[in-house]
This record gives structure tokens, sequence and C-alpha cells, in this order.
């Protein structure tokens, strides 16, 4: 019966963690709910910015003394801006505390859980790893491997397709899966597109018409730093940021507009073929960012899975064909075999509107 | 009560009938059930060839005295190579009959209802009427337009490719999808591919693995029979019915070849695009064909969808991608504009296997 209420309560933690997706980043969406004599008595989650955290948030909200605290990730136990929040446990009176992961920082890195039980605490670690690991993928990717956790959205035609011979794709899906689109922009820390879709699309990325505030940073891949400063990016650069990825050859005068226009410009290792994939993401990790969301286009979602760098597909398939002429979802992949194409497991498949969804993560199955 | 209880026995007398779906044409997929007192006393559905009807046979197997008798389709009226089955049924002694369709076949037509009433049974119709016109779509579009129901499939990756650019083509879907694959082939009068995907692929086109010894008649769209007669379809063509459809122009000694090998030739009018799609079908429908399963190619299916005649697409969809360099599902749809392209709403969508499966039919949501 414990077992099954621990389950309960941390899949509400979880739950609750999720909600700072795409705002706490570089650190941990973490939740934390606190129960008393199967009451629960204050739920909390962290902060945008990354602060106050989930565990400060719920204590300061009640009298946690005899509390069971349920928290999706290993307290922290390192002073920071804040005090260590195994600390705050202690002194609460909360007598257990129940945790789904490891905190793998190598601040954290068990001595959360130790000092915990050093203070005489029951800790129970691992309950619903599997979700809360899923749910922190990007945070755990970034301490991990360096590197953000990739989305790659794409919007196709049955038969594949993103726009028709002349480009015009407004709209392959109904309003439903672009509502979702924007629900899913605003859980990741930033959206990226490649620089034919900046041009082509004059995109502004933000997220809308979900009464949220807060905005990803929108970044362009744009190699030679090709696109035209005057379009609802470089208009909106002041107001959400707009970071451009570009090559060395990036031309100044280019690099200086942007820069008046507010945008900031990161400087990466580039090829013939455009951005070096690996090289790039990692310096999207060293500046902090956890989640990105690529919305094309096909060049840049090409180059990203040729590189084994998709962990997550996010396909919407609407009922449409389009046909031979019209445009490809991707680029070439130079692929000598069947089986040597990236392959993905299914996660979640839905009706969306008019549309399907299908969710698939790196692997097979 | 009894509305529900009506539409309980319905719903199992068109699961019944759709057994019959790929072994009856021309003749409809009915089923019967005969119910009394809140009891099932038998069951029937059309046999394979079409005879003898359902009601024939679930009456065969009980006395059917004061019972209600649930038929998926309006009894015959007609004396044809059985007695009408508005007459047996009179006969067996049942009080009331529940139908969910008039059968449009003028020889019916509002006939078996009106022999039951004058006979005083009880006679409820249109019970359920929407799921059974959806079984017998085949049979209802023939003898309404005057050719088969289309369903085209598509076995895709999630960019919307059939092969790499080399042809290799297997497998893109597991075999969880491609055993469904067999289960709709059987559920088909026929299946039909192109002459590209025949000289290949040199398919089987068989029913194969499900213990199914019916075989739907396989057909090849080959304008110039341009396809070598030593491959499966020709070694098979005494075993199981190959058809091949040819423009005016085919070459004699492939005729004669083709005939020798035990294949039928149909001559279809023809122009530089190929088979002229509606005529095609047309012929297909004055053989006796309800229900078309086209497997492709990408030439044959953008003709079909051209020309509005895709009744239903069933897309299977993988959890891999290919690239730019694959083959496209489809070929040349010649769109102005995205408005224009066909349009599908979804009726199911699930996972089979590692793959997704999505049924569409034609029309907008």
């Amino acid at each position: 019966m414990t077992a099954l209420r621990d389950t309960h309560y941390m899949r509400q933690a979880i739950g609750l963690g999720a909600r700072g997706l795409g705002r706490v980043w570089p650190n941990p969406a973490v939740g934390c709910v606190l129960v008393r004599d199967g009451r629960i008595l204050a739920r909390g989650w962290t902060q945008p910015g990354g602060r106050p955290h989930a565990e400060a948030v719920a204590l300061a909200k009640c009298d946690a003394r005899g509390a069971t605290a349920y928290v999706s990730l290993e307290p922290c136990a390192h002073h920071g801006l804040t005090p260590p929040c195994a600390k705050t446990l202690i002194n609460s009176g909360v007598v257990r505390v129940v945790t789904a992961l490891t905190d793998p920082d190598p601040r954290v890195a068990g001595r959360g859980h130790a000092m915990l039980r050093a203070a005489g605490l029951e800790v129970v670690e691992n309950v619903e790893a599997t979700a809360a690991r899923a749910m922190n993928a990007g945070f755990l990717m970034r301490l991990e491997q360096g590197r953000p956790w990739v989305t790659l959205k794409l919007a196709l035609t049955l038969d594949g397709r993103i726009a028709t011979a002349t480009g015009e794709s407004r709209w392959i899906t109904g309003p439903e899966a672009r509502r979702m689109v924007h629900a899913m922009r605003a859980r990741h820390d930033a959206v990226l597109v490649g620089a034919g879709t900046a041009r082509a699309d004059d995109p502004d990325l933000r997220v809308r018409g979900l009464g949220i505030t807060h905005q990803p940073v929108r970044i362009v891949a744009a190699p030679r730093l090709d696109i035209a400063v005057h379009g609802r990016l470089g208009i909106s650069a002041q107001e959400v940021p707009v970071w451009l990825l570009h090559g060395a050859g990036a031309d100044a005068g280019a690099r200086q507009r942007w820069r008046d226009a507010g945008a900031e410009l990161l400087e990466c290792p580039a090829n013939p073929d455009g951005l070096m994939p690996d090289e790039t993401l990692q310096i999207l990790g060293q500046r902090g960012i956890t989640r990105v969301f690529c919305e094309g286009g096909g060049h840049l979602a090409a180059s990203l899975l040729r590189a084994g760098l998709v962990d997550e597909l996010v396909v919407f398939s609407a009922g449409k064909m389009i046909g031979a002429e019209g445009r490809a979802a991707l680029g070439p992949l130079k692929l000598a075999h069947l089986h040597d194409a990236p392959q993905f497991k299914l996660d979640a498949v839905r009706q969306v509107g008019a549309d399907i969804v299908h969710i698939w993560t790196r692997g097979t199955a």
C-alpha cells in the first residue's frame, strides 16, 4: 500500500515539475508534494528562472511537521543562491522523503539523500524514476552529454510534404494542431529553425494564443548569416531573445546589423555542409539550453538526423495529399541502406482536431 | 429499451456480415441474427460467392417461430438462384424483422420490406444505417456509381518515403503491419498495383499467413502490358486470378503470352498519362468487383487521387526516416493551390507493432 501511495504522489510531483519546463533552464524542473495522514498539505514546483526550488515553495505554504515530502529529484545539498533544500526539509520537520531520481549534478550526486538520512529522516529513492527521467530528459542530457535534448517537429501531408511546389504551406494542419505546437514551444527552452525557413516563412516563433507570457529563446541556424534583419525576428529581438548561430565566414556588416537589432550572435564551427551539429548543440548547452524545439527546415532537420541528434520526433499528419512536386520534409540523409535509416519508437499517437499527432523517441521498439 | 436492444443485435448482424467481405462479390455482405426472448437462436452471414444468403443460413439452424430477425440489409424480394429471403422469413414464423438499409438493387428497393409487412410482420428499418452503409460501401458504390470502392494503402517512413534511392523497401513496416495488410487484402475483392510496382517488386499479392484460403483477384494496371510473364504473378495465374488492365496499343505478343499463362486481359481506355481511371474502374465494376485494395505505386495512386477516386486511405507510418533521395509515395498531383489538395477525414488511428496505422476516408472533417 505504501508503494502504491508513493507512486501516486510521485506522479503528481512529476506532473507539477513539468509546469516549469521551458522556463527553469539551466535548472531542472522539479515538483514537490507534501502529504500527511493521506492528505496533501501543499504543492510546489521550481519557479521560472529556476528559483525558488520546488521544496521551498511547498514548505513555505504549510506546517510540514511529520509529513512525507515527494520530490521528483534529489533535494540539493549545496549552498547556491538559496540554502540547500535537504537542509530546508530537515528544518521543516518532514520525517520521510521520497524521491524519483538522484541528481547527477556533481554538487549533489547523492549528498542530498545522505544529508537527509544523516538527520534521521527516512528516504525512499527511485520511485517513478522512468517518468521523472523522461520529464527531465533535457536537464539530464545537458549534464550527461553537454547538449540539449532535441525535439524535431514535422507538420506533413499524408504523402510527407510540407508545402506545395510554390511554397504554399498555410495551413497544412488545422488550428488544434497549431495550438498544440505553441504549447510545445512553451515547454522548450528554445525554438530552432534553419536559415532557409527563416527566409521563406519569415516566422515569428513566439508562443501565441495560450495566455503564456513566457517565451522560449528563438534561434536561427544561419551559417552565412544571410537573413534579412527587417523581418519578424529582427523587429522583435529586443522583446524576446533571438540567437543567431553562424559560421566564421559570416559577413561583418550582417553581424553588426543583427547585434544592433538586439540579437545575440554565437559563432559555431561550420563545414561546407553548414554548421557542425554536434559542436553547435554543445555551444547551446554551454549557454544553459536544455530543451530545443526544432521546427525545420528540411536541411537543418536532415543534418540533425544524420548526426543522430534528434531525440524526439513530433509528427503532425494532416489528411491531405500534395504529390511529388510538393516540398519534402527532409533534405538528403545519404543512406546507403534501409537498415541505416534513423529509427524511432512510438511514444504516443492521437487525434488532434482533424489531424493526428504521433510522438516518437530515438531507438527501436 | 427495444431501441437499445435493436441497436445491439444489429451491430452483431453487421459484424457477421463483414465476414463475407472480399468473397461475396458482386453480392452484398449481409449478416443475420435471430433473437427470441432475449436469447440468440442462430446467426448467419452471406456465404462465399454470395449464396446462400444470411437469412437462409440463420433460419436453417433453428425453429424461428415468434423470433425477431436482425438483418443488415433489406431481405431480397426476387426469385434468383434462391427463393426470396422475404418469403423464407415469412414462412419461418418470424414475427418481427429489423433491418439497417434498404437494398438499392432495383429488383429489391423496398419490395422486401413491403412483402414482409403485407404478410403481417412488424418491420423496423434504418437501425444502425451508418455502420451498415460503411460495411457495404463497396456494394453500394458499385450499385450507385458503377465502380468499386477504392482503398489506397501506403506504407511510409515518417518523411513519406516508400523505398531508398536504390529501391530498397523490405521492410519499411514491421511484421504486425504487414500481417494487417494481408488481412485487408482478404477483405477486398481485388488487389490492384501499377505496372511499375509489378516490375520493380515482382509481387505475389496473395493473402498469406492468416489461414485464409480465399484469395482476391490480382489486378495490374499495365497500359502497355510491359511486364514479364515469368514473374510471380504469371507463374501463379492458373491458381489465383490475375487480371491485366491494358490499353489498345498493348503488344499482341504480350497479350498472347499472358493469356497463355492464364491471365485475363481487360482492354481499357488510355491516354498518354496511362489508363483513364474513371473508365477503368467502371470496367471493374461491370465485372462485379465492389472493393479494390490499391497498393501503389506512386503513379497509379496519383492518377486515382487526381481523379477523386480514392475513397479510403490506409496509411502505415513506420518510425524511420529515409530523406530526400528516397522514393516518394505519390507521383505528381498537379495542384495549383494547397486548397486543391485531396482531403481526407480521420476514421481511426492506432499502434500496430512498432508502427502506426491511420485510416482516412474521403472528405473534410
